[in-house]
């Protein structure tokens, strides 16, 4: 049993909230100095626990357990977005360091270690998930060279600043047995069911469509309403069946969002000429992700058919749900229950670390509650209670996880 | 009977088309070269005939039957929109034209004579319905000193080309029996019909009103769709509402429409937190306008309170109707009968200056197919024979009116 101490985690994770401070939250954009002064930092902390720790060229603080040739991988990130949370991925890469600290010295099952990581600009400062893409050496040359953040900076500009640092690490399916990662939710579920726990059953895939409707500009009060082709009535009545028909075609998890609608000419007295609207779904469900977007192929299929307006719609991104490894599920909330921690199961809405590595290895996640469902926002906090007692079930889980591996 | 002469009639529109030809079109703003060109060219003609005829101070041409002292008004307005087209109101001002040239000579019932008139700035490139205003003492010195084009030009400086011409013309209620106004239709409803002659039963009334749903932003991929607060969702169920169950409130000829819809912040994985939307709604019968405009407050109303998302409405424009006097509509359709062309009755969707002219003395207007429901635009056009057929009609309606006013 890795015994945790909770007074020590919170310490660690205060500390690392005073890099790039901004009142009760953090502003620590990948590749920023407060980030790389935290990397440091971390590279410090790992260090003294006896971990090899580094930082490698691409931003990624590793630290190694030299005693071990099999380990369990943990961690998250420690970059947030601009004026974010100070918990966010720090929560899990802190949970490793106290996990891998609290492991020294106890007699590991089959001799299998801990390494800790923190990744580099999962938020997409610069390249969404950019340090455990080139941890998996996922990344193109052209990947790094064209990347930039939305003011325009360049990601090689800024990798100047760990351009003297270690060659990237990189995942290694010998050593690497799993990888768990602990991340507050992020979402309002876990706290309106009152429950401490949520074990991650996998990320949800995203698919998002364009869908335009293509009518006629007429004058609103000269034409009446048999004689329009009004792209907007025809996109309402979409998103309306869309609103009513999408839940029984889904499942328990499934959410989809209508979040942008544009109409032209967009004035009072003109019937709308075009009308484009945004559509989101994510399930972890390929199967339902399917069914869904047949529906609204269909949907609109027919519409545009029955006129008078012409409907298109065209996918505009599609990313593949990634399931987490049942057994380390399992492992999870079998430790929650030895412990006596009520946990649940649920979905992660948000992309995270876990999916780009959840693909080459068994990948598990553990969440916490988000208090008002808040994140990416300097309002974003978790009780302390709740902070520890999620450190301690991952603790028991890596255990437990350990020993089948054994 | 006055027997008009068809051949002459369009060589006149064909005239007046010259001054700022555009293409197939016209492009002839209110107080630009062209525009005070045809103006001028316009007090010609009404002089050639015998008509006491000048320009005032504002823009409006006025010609003045010298033996009646009891007139029918004739006229519409000879400025275009930008890139406008070649009839819209040039159409009934030289129906005027050509009506009191006609009546020249004949024996008038009742010795009531004719006047014409063409008003400044009906489209309201500085201020909509400028000269029927003005003619109807309807205009303060504020309005005119204020009123600006939409990129920025004072109306007062355009107003010096003209400001050595005549003192403003006024309605004179002893002298101007009745306002008959001609002009294309602007909608699809007389061609759809297939029916030359529209006899206007009045001008809708135009209500508008701003709805705003307050929701809350929350991030589309982590949220459930029970917990969500989506102005979007919320919106587009209102918005269906309207479409569904505004029509068996309404009247036969009852138009509204959605011309705008925003979202906030407009983005994919956003659950949108401020929606706000635009309704429009037109008709003659402020009975109908009553009853739309409490319906969409209840149920804006219920939704409110339903939750959870708060809507507001609130209402940002509220022109009244302006009925046309059934004694003028009357005599139209008979002389469009006697005549042997089929008419039809419709209210005015657009306003025109039978509106300002109409709160004062009896107005009545006669609608022209417009081809494809075409106007403001130059391809905007009516077939020649539409146009003989309904200046006929109005000179035989002219005839009538005399009679009933003898």
């Amino acid at each position: 049993m890795i015994e945790i101490d909770g007074d020590r985690l919170l310490r660690d994770l205060r500390a690392l909230a005073t890099f790039g401070k901004a009142g009760t939250g953090v502003d620590r954009v990948a590749l920023s100095v407060p980030d790389i002064e935290a990397r440091r930092w971390l590279v410090g902390r790992l260090s003294e626990i006896g971990l090899r720790a580094g930082l490698d060229q691409i931003g990624n603080v590793y630290g190694r357990d030299p005693q071990a040739s099999r380990t369990i991988l943990i961690g998250s990130h420690t970059d947030t977005v601009p004026m974010g949370g100070w918990l966010d991925g720090a929560l899990g890469v802190i949970y490793g360091l106290e996990i891998a600290r609290a492991a020294r010295g106890t007699n590991l099952p089959g001799g299998i270690g801990i390494d800790v990581i923190s990744f580099e600009d999962e938020e997409g400062t610069y390249l969404p998930l950019l340090g455990s893409r080139s941890f998996c050496n996922d990344l193109t040359a052209d990947d790094v060279a064209n990347a930039r953040s939305r003011s325009g900076a360049a990601l090689t500009a800024a990798l100047s600043s760990v351009a003297r640092e270690q060659a990237p690490f990189r995942l290694d399916q010998a050593r690497h047995l799993a990888y768990v990662e602990a991340h507050i939710e992020q979402g309002p579920r876990l706290e309106a069911a009152d429950i401490g726990i949520g074990v991650v059953t996998g990320l949800v895939g995203i698919r998002r469509f364009r869908i335009v409707a293509h009518g006629q500009a007429d004058h609103a009060g000269t034409t009446p309403m048999s004689m329009r082709k009004d792209s907007g009535a025809t996109l309402i009545a979409l998103a309306h069946r869309i609103g009513s028909d999408f839940a029984p075609l889904g499942g328990p998890d499934t959410v989809w969002n209508i979040g942008n609608i544009v109409l032209k000419p967009g004035v009072a007295n003109v019937v709308p000429s075009e009308g484009e609207m945004t559509l989101e779904v994510r399930d972890t469900d390929t199967t339902i992700l399917d069914r869904l977007e047949q529906a609204v192929n269909d949907w609109v299929d027919t519409a545009s058919k029955a006129g008078p307006v012409r409907l298109t719609i065209e996918p505009t991104t599609r990313i593949p749900p990634t399931l987490m490894s049942r057994k380390l599920a399992d492992a999870m909330a079998a430790a929650a229950m030895e412990i006596g921690d009520p946990s649940m199961v649920l979905p992660s809405g948000a992309g995270h670390d876990a999916m780009v590595l959840g693909r080459i290895i068994p990948a598990g996640m553990l969440f916490v509650p988000s208090i008002g469902g808040r994140s990416h926002d300097v309002t974003e906090n978790t009780a302390d209670a709740d902070i520890v007692a999620g450190c301690r079930v991952l603790a028991a889980a890596v255990g437990r996880i350990m020993s089948t591996l054994a």
